[in-house]
C-alpha cells in the first residue's frame, strides 16, 4: 500500500506528519496524522496511540489543538489520527448538511445501507485497513497499542477496543458517546447506517457489547461538568453502571467547569498520554 | 471602556476568554484573548506575558496552536494576545490582496500615509490602548510585564520593549523580522505605511535601534534552522551583531531542523514561558 506525504514538520524534536492514501474499505482517498517523536534508537519500535475523533472534525483538529506532542515525545509514542468519514467527490453527505451525520461523521461504522455502504466504512477502515498501513510505514510496536478518541471517537476508540480483546494494552476516552442506541446522535447515524434492526447495533454500543460479555482491562474516561452533550448524548452513568456490573476497573473523571471543545480535551491529554504510558511500558 | 466577552471557557486549570472592544486608536473593532491561569488567592495581581502574532494571524492561531496554557497555568502568568490589524468595513487592504501588507499585516506602526493612517494604528494599539484596556479588566501586576512574538510580532515585540524601557522585566521572541529595514517584508510594509523618508522606519528596526542607543536587559530569540524566511526576512545575525556591539546579553539559539511553523512556537514555548517566569517572579 503507498502512502503520500502531504507534509511532515519537526516539532517537539520529533516529525508530525500529515498523510494520504487509496483506501480499499472507503473507496476513497483517505488522509491522516502521524506523530512520531525523536527515537533514542535507530531501529527500535515504538508503542503507538490510536485518537480517534468526534464529530465534525478531521485529522487536522487535534493535530493543531491537541497538545499531545510534548507528552508523546516524553514518553516516546507515536500518536495517530484518522479521519472521521469518507470525503471527496461522490460521496454522499446528509441531505440537509446537518453536523451529526455523513461527512466527519462516520461514526466508526460500516454502513449497510443506500447510499451510504458504498463509502462509509469507517470501521473496516481504523479497525483494519489503517492499522496495516501504519504497520508498514511507521516503527510501531503492534504489542504496545493503546487507542483514545473524543466524544463520537471515543464511542469509536471504546468499541474497537471491546471488540478485539487483546490488541490494545489501555484505552481511554474523552467525552465518549457510551451508548448511541440510547441518545440522539446515536440514534440517528446507527438507523441511518445500519437500518432500522437494532440488534446490528449492539456491536457499535460500548454500554450493549460490556452487556453482552466483552471486556477491557482498565479505562480511564474524563468527562466535563459543563459540557452541554452530557446529559442528553454522553450519559457517562450508562458506562459507570455497565462498568461496575462487568467488573471492569472504570476510572471516571467528572471535571468541574470544562466543555466539550479542545480546550478540555488538551487540559487533560497529558494524564491520558501518562496513562497510556504506564501501560504500554516495554 | 467597556469590553464585549465573546467567549469563556475553562482550560489547564483558568480561562481562556476571547474579548472584543470598540478600538479609538484603530477605529474599529478589535478582538483579542487572555488566558487567565488558576489563582491561588482572590485578589492577587499576576505577571502579565504580551504575545505579538505575525503575518496573516489574529488572536485565533496562538490562541488555538500555542500550548501555551499549561506552563502559563504552573507559572501563573497572564497571556494576552492581540490580533495583528485592524478588520472590519471600510478597513482598506493590500490592492492585491498580498498576504505580506494589509490586513493581517499592521507591522506594529502607526501609519501616516494614505489611505493607511485613518485605521492602521497598531503601534498605539498595542503600546497603549490594549494595555490600558487589559489593565482594567484583569487582574495583571503592571510591575510584572513581559513580551515575545512571532515573525512580525517578534518585531513588535522587540520594538515595543526597546522603545519603553522598564516596562518589561523580561522580553523573548519567536523567530523575529529584526531589521525590518533590511529586508523585503519590512521595506514592503515600512515604506508603504511610513512613506519613503527611511529616518522615519529607525523607530521601528530593532537593529537600528539598538544602534541609535536602546536597550534591553537580556533577550531570547529561538530561530529554526530550516526556516524558509532565516536568510531572507529574518537575518538574525543582523541582531546579534547589534546586541555584541551594544552589550545585551542576547541567548540566540538556532534550533535545527525546525520552520516557521506553530509547530517550531509550540515547542519552544515552554522555554520562553519559563525564561519570562524566571524574571517576573515577584
Amino acid at each position: 500500500m503507498t502512502l503520500e506525504t502531504v507534509s511532515e514538520v519537526k516539532s517537539h524534536g520529533g516529525v508530525q506528519g500529515v498523510y494520504r492514501h487509496a483506501s480499499a474499505a472507503t473507496g476513497t482517498e483517505m488522509t491522516f496524522s502521524v506523530f512520531v517523536p525523536p527515537q533514542p534508537e535507530k531501529g527500535e519500535a515504538l508503542p503507538v496511540l490510536w485518537y480517534l475523533s468526534g464529530l465534525t472534525c478531521s485529522h487536522a483538529n487535534v493535530t493543531e489543538k491537541g497538545e499531545y506532542r510534548a507528552a508523546c515525545a516524553e514518553h516516546g509514542i507515536i500518536f495517530v489520527a484518522p479521519d472521521t468519514s469518507p470525503r471527496g467527490e461522490g460521496v454522499p453527505d446528509d441531505s440537509k448538511g446537518a453536523w451529526d451525520f455523513g461527512l466527519g461523521a462516520g461514526f466508526y461504522v460500516d454502513a449497510t445501507t443506500t447510499p451510504w455502504s458504498a463509502n462509509y466504512r469507517m470501521w473496516s477502515y481504523v479497525a483494519q485497513e489503517l492499522p496495516a498501513l501504519v504497520a508498514d510505514h511507521f516503527p510501531i510496536d503492534a504489542a504496545r497499542q493503546g487507542i483514545t478518541g473524543h466524544s463520537m471517537g471515543g464511542h469509536g476508540a471504546l468499541t474497537v477496543a471491546l471488540r478485539h480483546p487483546g490488541r490494545f494494552r489501555s484505552v481511554s476516552a474523552f467525552a465518549p458517546i457510551v451508548a448511541p442506541s440510547q441518545v440522539p446522535w446515536g440514534d440517528k447515524a446507527l438507523s441511518n447506517y445500519l437500518g432500522l434492526d437494532r440488534s446490528k447495533w449492539r456491536p457499535h454500543d460500548a454500554v450493549a457489547l460490556i452487556e453482552d460479555g466483552a471486556r477491557l482491562p482498565d479505562l480511564l474516561v474524563d468527562v466535563g461538568e459543563a459540557d452541554p452533550f452530557l446529559e442528553r448524548e454522553l450519559k457517562p452513568e450508562l458506562l459507570e453502571r455497565a462498568c461496575a456490573d462487568a467488573g471492569i476497573a472504570l476510572t471516571l473523571r467528572r471535571q468541574p467547569g470544562y466543555d466539550h471543545s479542545y480546550y478540555f480535551i488538551s487540559t487533560f491529554m497529558n494524564d491520558h498520554i501518562r496513562w497510556h504510558s504506564e501501560r504500554l511500558a516495554a
